[in-house]
Order: structure tokens, then C-alpha cells, then sequence
């Protein structure tokens, strides 16, 4: 569609990183759900998508939308979106480059009309730092923001009702934040946050689905004892027996395609050298594409962790700390997002997400698919997370190419 | 040698109980080195051992000295002893049961008096609680406090010098805490501690070791990582990585006769349930009668340490933290113990204690050997610790016959 860019990737990344100077906390990015700095991202961002030919508003929720209208009425509504927050020093890619190349996507139309309309969204809320529940963005759009949720409270004892008040908005015209009916597909660009790209060697992944997840919490309760004077045959150490269940978890997920399974927390008591311990407290998160190949081994992990017990005398209580189904994205906006990136030069395959995004709300109603851009070392959630320029090519060169064949459908369509 | 006890095992347990109200915290037993409660402890044991016929001082060290004399002058000295302090909140018998039954034997004598003296000493210190550093008493004995170890200081910024001042007692005549030349043995009763003797229903153990013991500090670094976006092959899961060692370490312990190795403390970081471990540091504590048994296995142990580390990308790092020769208590002491307690009529094996005693100390220039009671429950450290009456009976007589047996030999020598 378009013989030269319009927007380099250089200016993408160097706009991502003018964002990232807008921050809470001076000398790091943190930029939280209605700060000040969240204004100022807003007031950057309206800048490049009015120039880009777009009306911009802020909704009742504190989301930046802003609107490329179509060639025609009532028309149909693509909407590319991510987020705008940001985790406690974070990188200047997580969610902002989504936005940010969403805006890209429009200036590389230099103004060409479509079919359908294109909004592009800067979700306000998606980490769930400040009030400790994520997506708040998205489910806003999605008219999910309940008055249990709107009356959370931050560290400092402020409500959401009150911080969406002081940030100058209406709590009470939320419905103002709900998406329009109209859209019929749902984009969003976003940083892979793993490792996966970089060890195939692929600047782009099409996900297919956002991996669903169990997190437990099992303590195993043996005997403390004296650690010179208990032989090895009357121990009852609560330590062994859950060393052998997290080898045995380890083991599992690696026999198991795309299953990934974690104990990333461990508490031993009473954590002396010389004392067997007593009673240990470990995490376990477990995620999967598909919700049943995720219950069969949460399953088999909870009688392992049974068997590695008894053979010590040690009792393990299980207890089910959080549960998400996994989301399945667009079968039809899969392959042609797929069919986009072969196309513009960049093949690549289906790959499922492990962790959560605003794509996952959003596809309970829309039609949704995401394009993930390789992170050099995997890295994420770090003032060190980057993107390549040549990756952010890609992406743009196929989403172009993504919104051509839309074009052309809807042409047809019309026709 | 005596048809009926002078002193029954019930008044033995009492006057454990009675000492144990001497306390620096009202409402649990807490005797720390040269507190107001050891002088009471002191006073009440003086009573005693005056009444048995003894000649009691306390010596520059805070050690309660008894002494015995023997039918006559310059006689050789047999020293029974054990400790008076105590463990924070601890049980009645740890330490002051040696003392009590000390005690108990001179007034089991009724005023006999044999071919050697008996000297009962309540050590001072053993447990290392106010100076972080054990075995003040004993190594007083021995000779072994050095100006550094004087100079320590509680956390009150009391130094030993200091604390031995304000009880009385005059640090510049430490000489005066020797042990007598002329000591030929050394017997320490002391509760097991540990679940052996009830395993085997049995009242008493004869040790013939005390444990060499190295301790090890263990640093695994990985990866720290997104537990839903790093699939399993691409991780460097440090706490995988320490698991799989863990459980290496329990089947090595539990493949060598008598070793006893213990991870007990475990810390793993971020420590996130949703992040994979990137650092994991464990201890390792290993003690085995024979020094060789331990080497080899501590050697075995970090290669094995190797061997979870790099399967997993994962390095490792170990640090020695302490290290201690085991301590093999006297061939001749032990044998003859073994004999008398079988002739009592409670037959005995010999053991290996798996922690330290004053009689590590000691052994190294006197003879020594310990007679172990049954722990009820392996517990001790704990108020809950107890002490069975027919234990203390069946210690008592054999205690009896052990000095018979000493009283033999020299009268035939001295024949």
C-alpha cells in the first residue's frame, strides 16, 4: 500500500521514549492509573493523532481514544489499542509502544479513507499497581467497571470514584467509556515480555491465545527437629518434601507442550541451619492455552505433591489462590494477521501468550487478535526493555498490510 | 552397690523442675550466662552438694565446682559435669539433668569415700546464647578463653571481662577455673535430644563420638524471569535448580550409615508467584562421627550441587561457614559405660551424638564419655522437654556400677 514509510521506526522508538520521561517518580518511568504524568502522555499523544488527521477525546475512564473516521457513515470501527500505565520503574515499550504504533498506522495512511473507521485507544489502567486490580482501561470500554471496583482504594486511601474526580472526570458517565457496537475487530501491538522470538529468531508472533492460569499456594507441615541429633529415617522434613515436588512440577511442564509451571515463592520454618524444617510454604502458577491440558496437570502436579508428602510423613495442603480461563483469540483475524506478516516479508507462527493483556477483556465481545514484537533478552518490566527498529518495521509493514486486506474484504463487501 | 536408691529418680526430675523456676523472664525457663537466676541455680545445688558431703566453690568463671574428696590425699579425680544454663524458653533437663545426677551419685556414696575424688561441675555456659559463642564454661576448664573471646560483648555491649566482674567473680585469676592434673576421667549424663533411643526403646545410649559438623552456605544464580512468557526449555530456574540438590542431599544422608545432612534454611528471590526464581541461597549442615565419611560427602554433595546447577544454566557458588573435627570420646570410658549399664540390667548400643556437649571440649585433654536418657518425643529446646523416671533410674544405676567398676580397678592398682 505504501511504496516508502511515512513514519520510520526510529521516530516510533523515539517516540516511546519521549513518553517514558513523563513518570511519577523522577529518574525512572512509573506512571500510574490518573497520575499527572498520565495528563501529559495524553497531551503528546493528541498531538501526533490531531496532526494525523483524528478527533481525540479522554472517556469517563480516563482512556485517551482517539477517532479516524471512515470514507463513509456509520461505518464499521477497527480498534487498535493498548495501554498507557506503567509498572514501578518500568521499560518504555510495555503497552505504549501499542498506542504508539497505532498512531503510526494512521499517519502511514497520510489520510487515505477506508471502509470502516479506525479508532486507536491508550488504555489508562492495565498493571493493576495502584489499586491492585488490573485492566481497568479495558473493562471500562467493556462496561465492566462495577461500584464494587470503583470503590477500591489506593495506598492513600483514594477511590477509584474519587481518583477518576480529580483527574477531572465523571464517574457517573462511565457508559460514556463503552466501546461502539460498530467495532467488528480489535488489534493490539505489544512487546512479547519473554524469549520465546529472540530464540527462533523472528522479529513478530501472531498470538492465538492468552494462556489461561491457576495460581495455588501448598504448605507442607512436617516435624522441626534438631538437624545433628534426628537421623535421615525419622525425619519428617517438610523441606525435602516440597524440594521433591518442585523438581517433580519442573519435570511435568517440561514433558508437556506449551504448558509452563512455577514455584517461584518458597517460606521454610523455622529456617535455621541446624533445624529440619517444620513447615514450608510454596506458590505454584500454572498456564496454558488450553483450559484442560492446564486442569489435567494442576491435577497430576496436586497428587505428586500428595505422594512426595506421605513418603516423608509430611501432610500438603493445597489451597487455589487465583483461576483464569484461557482466551482464545480470532480464528479468522489469526490467519489473516498470519497471511499479513508473510506478506509484508516477516513469516512467522501462532504463539500463545503466558501473560495477561487488555486483549483478554476485550475478546469477550470483539473479534480480537495481537501482534507480538520480539524483546531483546526477553526482558520486561526493566528500564533496560527494548525493541529493535527492524522489529518495529515489521510490525508496522504488516499491520499496513493487515489493514489492506481488510480494506479490500470490505471493499468487496460493499461492492 | 547400693540395694536400695538414697535418692529417687522422682527427686532427681523435682529438683530439675525446682532449678529450672530460676529464670532471667518470668513465665519460662531463660538462663543466660552470669545472669541473677545462675546464682540462684548455684545456691540451691550448693544446699545439695553440702549435704552430700562436698566442698563446693565457684570458680573465676562462674563454674560450680563440687568436690568430692577420696579416701585419700592426692587421689585421682573423676570429674562428672554438665551445664546450667539455658536456651531461650527452654525445658528443664537440657544441661542441668548431668549436674542434678552428678549430685545424686555422691549422695548414692552415703559418705562413702573410694580410692579418687568426684568433682560435679555445673559449667557455666554452653549453649552460646548471651555471646554467641558456646562452651564458655569447658573451655574455661581447658584453659582455651582467650583475650578475644573475653572481649566479646553481649547486646547490651557488656564484654565476658565485664560480666564476670559484676557477678563477682575476678577475670584476672581465669587459672584458678583449671581443671585439676590429676582428672583421669570425665562423664557427662545428658538427654538424647533426638528420637534414637525411643526409636529402639531404650532408656540409655552410650556415646562413643560426638559428630564432626561442616556447614556450607549455597548461592544458585539463574535467571529471574516471567513465569507466564518463559516457556520451560528457555529457563535458568534457580530454586529448579536448588530443589533438585535438595533432594539429592536427603538420598546421599540417607545411602551413608550415620550421616546426617540438613538444608533447612531456603531463600528464594524475587520471591514472586509469578516470577521464576533468579537467586536461591540454602544452607547445608552435615555431621557424621568419622571426619573422612563427612569429607566425602560434602565433596559429593557440591558436585552434585554442580551437576543441578549447569543441567539448568544455573551457576553455583559455596561458601564454608563453619567446620568442626569430630570428636571421638575414650575407647576404654566407653567400653567400661557399655558394661556397666549392662550389668545394671539396661543394655545398651553405643551411638554417635549428632550435636555438640562439653565433653567436645573436654575429651581433648581428660578421658571423657556421655551417657545419653531418652528424649520422650526427641524433644528438647522446648517446654515441653521431659525426662522418664526410669531413665533416670536406670542412668542412676548405672552410674553406680561405672564408679564400682573405677573403685575396683584402683583398689587393684592400688593393691
Amino acid at each position: 500500500m505504501m511504496p516508502e514509510r511515512h513514519i520510520s521506526a526510529d521516530e516510533v522508538i523515539a517516540r516511546c521514549r519521549l513518553l517514558a520521561k513523563h513518570t511519577d517518580v523522577a529518574g525512572e518511568t512509573t506512571r500510574l492509573f490518573l497520575s499527572p504524568a498520565a495528563r501529559d502522555v495524553h497531551q503528546d499523544l493528541l498531538g501526533w493523532m490531531e496532526a494525523a488527521g483524528m478527533t481525540v477525546r479522554v472517556d469517563a475512564a480516563g482512556n485517551l481514544r482517539g477517532f479516524y473516521a471512515a470514507a463513509i457513515e456509520d461505518a464499521p470501527r477497527l480498534m487498535i489499542a493498548s495501554h498507557l500505565d506503567t509498572v514501578p520503574n518500568a521499560g518504555a515499550f510495555d503497552g505504549v509502544l501499542g498506542v504508539v504504533l497505532g498512531v503510526a498506522v494512521i499517519e502511514e495512511l497520510r489520510g487515505e479513507r477506508l471502509p470502516f473507521a479506525i479508532e486507536v485507544v491508550g488504555f489508562s489502567e492495565e498493571e493493576g499497581v495502584r489499586f491492585g486490580k488490573p485492566f481497568l482501561g479495558s473493562l471500562a470500554l467493556m462496561g465492566k467497571l462495577d461500584a464494587e471496583t470503583l470503590a477500591r482504594t489506593d495506598r492513600g486511601g483514594v477511590s477509584i470514584t474519587n481518583a477518576l474526580r480529580t483527574f477531572g472526570l465523571d464517574p457517573e458517565r462511565l457508559e460514556d467509556a463503552q466501546f461502539a457496537p460498530e467495532t467488528f475487530a480489535y488489534l493490539e501491538f505489544h512487546i512479547e515480555q519473554g524469549p520465546v522470538l529472540e530464540s527462533v529468531d523472528r522479529s513478530l508472533g501472531v498470538v492465538d491465545a492468552i494462556a489461561g492460569q491457576t495460581r495455588l499456594q501448598l504448605i507442607f507441615t512436617g516435624q522441626a527437629n534438631h538437624a545433628g541429633t534426628t537421623p535421615m529415617r525419622l525425619r519428617h522434613d517438610a523441606l525435602a518434601a516440597a524440594a521433591h515436588w518442585i523438581v517433580e512440577v519442573e519435570q511435568y511442564a517440561l514433558c508437556h507442550d506449551g504448558l509452563v509451571a512455577t514455584v517461584g515463592r518458597i517460606d521454610a520454618s523455622p529456617g535455621a541451619v541446624n533445624v529440619i524444617a517444620g513447615e514450608v510454604t510454596v506458590s505454584l502458577d500454572v498456564r496454558h492455552a488450553r483450559n484442560e491440558v492446564r486442569h489435567t496437570a494442576v491435577a497430576a502436579l496436586l497428587s505428586r505433591a500428595e505422594f512426595a508428602a506421605v513418603s516423608r510423613g509430611v501432610r500438603v495442603a493445597a489451597t487455589k489462590m487465583h483461576e483464569q480461563a484461557a482466551v482464545p483469540m480470532d480464528v479468522e483475524l489469526v490467519e489473516r494477521l498470519l497471511s499479513a506478516a508473510r506478506f509484508a516479508g516477516y513469516p512467522t507462527e501462532r504463539m500463545t501468550s503466558g501473560a495477561g493483556h487488555d486483549a483478554m477483556i476485550v475478546a469477550e465481545l470483539v473479534p480480537s487478535v495481537m501482534l507480538f514484537l520480539r524483546s531483546p533478552g526477553g526482558l520486561s518490566h526493566h528500564p533496560d526493555e527494548a525493541v529493535l527498529p527492524q522489529d518495529v518495521e515489521a510490525a508496522l509493514a504488516t499491520a499496513m498490510v493487515f489493514i489492506k486486506t481488510l480494506r479490500d474484504r470490505d471493499d468487496a463487501a460493499v461492492g
